[in-house]
């Protein structure tokens, strides 16, 4: 197809590849991949996904985590817009789901004041299915009536200022992105009394190199240096972790790595 | 099969059937379901997700919203347990996430405890993507950098006493099962100076027949009662919705009914 001479209409659609584990990928996604004229995708979907776009349709990878070249925002959001005028519809194939902490909301802004049409299609955001796969339920009735997913690091790279909030209330606290702030978040859980609240750290949700530590806000920090576990991981922190490491986890996870220190 | 005379292993899997579009299932939701020896399902999963159950499968529904003849919790418990040593695999279909307000995690316990093998495979939320579907992203580098889910309708029928610290955040609100309490909810929002705090209501949402409402705090109990708008719903508050609001949500949407306060 010649550049620019294409009668498509300028299209884009993100779609969320999900946590991690390809199969949680939704029909739909399936659907609008196979129905893409050229796809972008992040460094964090796996080979399974990206094995169902169309041999013919153009791929590329825009993760930010790539080696060599690094691509930034403005440069996404200026691709999505030259390939919609030159190909027709871009598929924009995000991890986790597009509208959770993946700036999936601003490609679709800065596509729409460019005259594209945009869409939507939610993915499993690792938020949830992480501590789902370890067996903890953010919500449980009578533990936990609510949950909170936070970023660990803003954009100013401080820690949020909802952390403090967060500490105070009853609901189950999920950190993304909070590995490197883990010292100062605990802390601040300690300050508001919930030293001896269950904490645990996912590594690689989902996937089969799985790790998990659980332990208490006043030990977890401690207990992950031990485990040498790092980033990306699933902070969750609540009574809700409580009952999973009791009841069930090990039937459901086998011997995915889970492991326990003493104090829970 | 002779009751009782199987050989093969009890078994539970939740599996989160997504929000109501039936594409938004996962694959490997769907392997699941055609790995069932026996399937119940919630009253929120579609028809289209239903067909996808083998003709040689029985499969019952246990929703709690049916007509005649209601299930309780503790029944539904008792069926799983008894369906498994009957008939081998238990394929429990709940509405969105199974660990998100859907007491999946007793069902997993009270099985587990009967020495059942329990999984979960995750479901789309609701609470993310029907938001996500009228383009309200619920976290938005430097407007909102966290989103907190909560239930309008605690185990004691109350607001939960969150209510009033998620009004203090700068999280994104979701709030579930909150319509019959949203004069009340929104109150508290009114009380922590966020009267002019954008909040769409979404009642159908990712179905065709999806109906939308975004006003503000202090206007969106009447808009919603002149719209006519019911349960199930979700309702979210933040500058997250005045960002969707004001960019693509029509381009997304089309004429998919949505009606716009004056004041927003």
């Amino acid at each position: 197809m010649t550049p620019g001479a294409n009668d498509k209409k300028p299209k884009l659609t993100l779609v969320g590849a999900g946590p991690g584990d390809p199969e949680l990928i939704t029909v739909k996604g399936i659907k609008v991949l196979q129905h893409a004229d050229v796809v972008l995708y992040d460094a964090l979907v796996s080979e399974e996904i990206l094995k169902l776009i169309p041999a013919h349709v153009p791929a590329w990878s825009v993760g930010k985590r790539a080696g060599a070249h690094s691509f930034h925002q403005d440069d996404i959001n200026s691709l999505i817009v030259e390939f919609a005028f030159r190909y027709g519809h871009v598929v924009r194939l995000k991890g986790g789901d597009p509208f959770i902490f993946g700036r999936g909301h601003e490609e679709i802004e800065y596509a729409s004041a460019h005259g594209i049409a945009t869409y939507v299609v939610p993915g499993i955001s690792s938020a949830l299915a992480v501590p789902a796969n370890v067996n903890i339920p953010l919500t449980r009735r009578g533990v936990s009536e609510s949950f909170w997913v936070v970023t660990g690091t803003t954009q100013s790279g401080a820690v949020s200022g909802d952390m403090a909030l967060a500490a105070q209330s009853t609901a189950t606290i999920v950190v993304l992105m909070g590995m490197s702030h883990l010292e100062e978040i605990m802390k601040t859980f300690q300050m508001h009394g919930k030293s001896e609240t269950p904490v645990a750290v996912i590594q690689c949700g989902t996937l089969p190199e799985q790790r998990v530590v659980i332990a208490t806000v006043s030990s977890i920090a401690h207990e992950v240096s031990k485990s040498g576990i790092g980033s990306p991981a699933v902070i969750v922190v609540g009574e809700a972790v409580r009952g999973a490491s009791v009841s069930v986890l090990k039937d459901t996870l086998g011997d995915q790595g889970i492991s326990f220190a003493a104090n829970v």
